[in-house]
């Protein structure tokens, strides 16, 4: 991992976005993994930063979303820092609850879907 | 698939609450091609009217959440049905634009969070 | 696809092996596309030969651990050719549902074991 | 997560049938987190006891299906867990053997039918 | 799908681009079904530009890599164009034969990797 | 695990084959693992040994598709295991940084060309 103490300029620029633009001093592990390619790491951060902003959908929306494909991969790093994200954007217990428990069923639906080999509805194609 | 004529009376009762539920007549071949186990089809009939109803999140979030996971596991089936299910309940195209986009991106996180193997943060355990 | 007219002499040999061992003329797609590879052709199928022979476990059961994995990564060519040579090793339709019934069912844990983030019991380390 | 003594009446009663349906006083960790959300917990409870249930497959197969899902999708807690209930339930060193041996020769047939676009045969159709 | 005489100017310009890169006048379908959400289309198809150009990894490196992660996913959209793709760079059926042993295999061990808990070797960490 | 010391004859004569093939005394923890089915560990030994060997594929090329598959099946032990491998055959950090790239738009591309439902391209046929 790459401190930005030991950063080059260009990854630091990206470093001094991250903390502008979230707010806090706290860069976290993904970025000074991804920061030994420095090329990547503006990409995934420019590309971050323009897909969880505002929109048509919230950014709390944008997030549980995040959850939602992060459990369904067992990416348990996406978890953790994702689950922090949502949090500060205001997911309660609850929503958490009930977020897990539709990605519980679409996980179980899903493997049901492929297993009965079921055909797509004329009216949904 | 088994069709309403020719279902059980125990594969009917679910059918006809999938019909008063959904407020439609149709019944989409999910739930045809479960009839073929009768509790199956009944306990996942159950699950899923419990855990879409509005609670913490309302029904369009949990449908973008349904949409998440099916795009992730590459479920074509649950992408057509629940994209029209999601349409009925609001979702415009900019809204399923940033779904996608939301989903692209954590699939693309949830890859690089492993392949650089990167340490969970002191501060999200 | 290669056919058995058109085929190598390394290639028959496999073909011949595949007929001898099934008891039967047909050549499923599989092969025929793997023919355009002769090692990989022998290589996969005297593993597959050598995996799926009973032992400790039947042979129905390792039809049913096929299917577990296929309806798992939603593999279709897969559900299609297994679900036929279960339902040849003696596979019911109450077998079928009840082997859905559990995929799903471990599916949906699985993404809400990773989306709780649980920590692994001592007593199962 | 929650523990027993914590846990609220509503909890309780799951917890004990737990205990009483699996006659141990062991509840694990997966459902002390499930207990933050005790509809799910309620839910996923009563589904999964009905489906592992014997019926048309008896329990330890159930088993070995839940841990071919399960190391398909990268699960490692639900392999310790579900590891040790099939371990119980009579599956020998050997019959884990051979289940690994399955569900390692289907991922590779899987990515193998995607990656060669195998067209599914007329008769499986 | 939005054909380019349809396209607004925003999308125009990213076709445009396509069409000049890849020196054909062909858009394929993944555009013109991104091309709905126009900011979507022009962040992919320029971190695509970036990602897929020539450095540490030939071209046809790259795509051989793109492929490995399809199969993986049972993508059959980007298994049908990355594998044109990489024909035109140079992937002759002899490579392809080997790119599909390995993914095949890697597949497999990731799924015993799984299955039997492997603990990372300390000099691996 | 099983250790060298405590190893059967029909492990040994394995273990036997991988140092003199790698090169190395050390055997790592998955031949470790496997041992407990010799069967297995000298199927999946032999297999890995012809697919990884040089052909038309480079072994260094072969060791990418590998970290791209297990980076994409979120498999840590494979990681940690094949990017060993892969320093040893000459990955340097700059084609490493690509390879992640061109994994982590890949596992984007994939998810959004089945949320899109792209339709397959006649040219791609």
């Amino acid at each position: 991992m790459i401190e930005y103490e030991d950063a080059s300029a260009e990854v630091r620029t990206v470093f001094d976005d991250i903390r502008a633009t979230r707010k806090t001093e706290y860069i976290n592990n993904f970025w000074k993994a991804l920061a030994h390619d420095p090329a990547t790491l503006r990409r995934i951060w420019d590309s971050l930063k323009e897909v969880m902003a505002p929109g048509a959908l919230d950014p709390l929306t944008k997030e549980l979303i995040y959850l939602a494909v992060s459990a369904t991969n067992q990416c348990a790093y996406c978890m953790a820092s994702h689950s922090a994200s949502a949090r500060k954007k205001g997911m309660t217990d609850a929503m958490f609850g009930e977020l897990m428990a539709v990605v519980g069923m679409a996980n179980q639906t899903n493997a049901l879907a492929a297993g009965y080999r079921v055909q797509i509805d004329e009216c949904f194609r």
